[in-house]
This record gives C-alpha cells, structure tokens and sequence, in this order.
C-alpha cells in the first residue's frame, strides 16, 4: 500500500480526487491506493466501474482487504479497457483453451509411458502375470505424477 | 440475443429500464439484451459498473458486438458480487495456478519418455552412435506432441 501521497496532505490530493476535482479530505478512502504519481490506475477504474462504485465497494471491504480489491479492480479495468467486448473474461477463456490443450497433451504422454513400461516389462519377463504386474506398476507411476 | 421483451414495446419495459424506474424507448439500448424476465443479469452489472457506464460502453461498441459484450460484463460482475475483493481475477490466478502445476507434470511425463525411449535403443543396439540416435528419436516424438 503507497501511503506517501497522503504524507503531504491537502497539499497534494490523490489521483481520484485531482481527477474528479475534488478538496482531498485526511481519511479519503482512494488516497492510499491511489497516489498522485499514478493518475492512470484511477483514470482505468473510474472509466469502468465508476469513481461511486470503487467508494462503495471499498467502503464495504474491511482496510486489509482494499489494496488487493484495488489491484483486481485496476487489472479489470485496463483489461476492459484494451478489449471493450471481452475484458478480462477473454483472458479466462484463452487460459481455459490453454489448460484443454495441455491436458490432453499431458494424457497422451502418460498414455505413452503407461505402453512402453508394459512392452518393457513383458519383454523382459517370460512368466505367467507379467502382463498385470506391469500395468499395476506403470499405473502406480502414473498417480504419482498427480500428486 | 433475446428480443422477446422488445415486441410488446412500452407495455413491458426491459430490465433496466424496470430498475431505473424509466420508460422504456423504442431503440432502448438495454432491451435487446436485458429482457423482462432476466432481472438479476441487469441488477448484476448496475450494482458492479453502473447503468451509464454499461449504456455508454454499449453504445461504443457496433451492434454485433454488444451481446457478447453484454455476456462479459454479466459473468465479470457476478464474479465480482461473489467475491468482491478478486472478482473474476481470482479465476485467472487460480487457472494460471492450473497451467503451471500441468506444464510441470507434463515436463515430467515427456522427461520419462525420452529417458524410456533412450534405454530402450540402447538396450537393443550395440553399434555406436546407438545413443544419439535414440535422443533423436526420442526428442522427434516429444516435437510432435506441441503440435
């Protein structure tokens, strides 16, 4: 949390209320979020969510929780605001795409170990079960990887 | 796009136009994607971004492009009234989370063919070069599974 625009007090308000062109009171609620050196954090929320709603959704939040409510906001908004239709809801589909495709390239990779342990194993082994101790073996590898 | 409400025109007035207590225009710009009988989806996004915010980043947009828009703003702001200090950043926190714990298991998994793959020529080649061989084989069939 920056707290040093608040240090000088009224004689340098916060980038909220140098934007919104208001008299930056001691215990104003955007001050220690945000200073007057970063003008564009509040430029992005205030253009998203609206300098009322930041309030209130600050103002319902216990301190502790503001500063990182701030940074979700400001992440939120910057995201809206380089992509008007999907926001940050296109990051969570792409990131979703992503976790589809390793998926299955993880299972086809654990596909391959599970057949070559059994090629292995029966290769090498000429007794009756060797067959099924090698799968109970490669599965055996196999849930450890998902620990 | 749901257009119901807009048929019966002044008779049921959309969504939000019912929350701001207005009369609902012809050419309102909520209706088409705020229907009657949907309160919730626009009570969602007034309370996170504000009605004027939503009319004014509608009205920014072409109109092929509002009702994906519409369906962001409602999952982000959903996101955000269930979890108002993250929002709908704590979903990419958690999916970035997803990713890096599959790209470690399948860096594991693709590590344990090539080492299978390995042993495994060497095992059955006496000649030399059987070694670069086998890593060659083995890194070609770790390049197919990126594609």
């Amino acid at each position: 949390m920056k707290e040093s625009g608040r240090k000088l007090g009224a004689l340098s308000p916060c980038a909220a209320c140098k934007l919104l062109r208001r008299r930056c009171a001691q215990d104003c609620v955007f001050a220690p979020y945000f200073p007057a050196d970063e003008p564009q954090k509040f430029a992005s929320v205030h253009k998203v969510f609206g300098a009322s709603n930041v309030n209130k959704m600050l103002q319902e939040l216990p301190e502790h929780q503001r500063s990182d409510a701030v940074s979700s906001m400001v992440y939120e908004a910057n995201a809206r605001v380089r992509d008007p239709v999907y926001g940050c809801v296109g990051a969570i589909s792409s990131l979703q795409r992503q976790i589809d495709s390793l998926q299955t390239q993880l299972a086809l990779a654990q596909a391959e170990v599970v057949h070559m342990r059994v090629r292995q194993f029966t290769s090498s082994s000429n007794y009756p079960g060797a067959m099924d101790m090698a799968v109970d073996q490669a599965t055996m590898g196999e849930s450890l990887w998902s620990c």
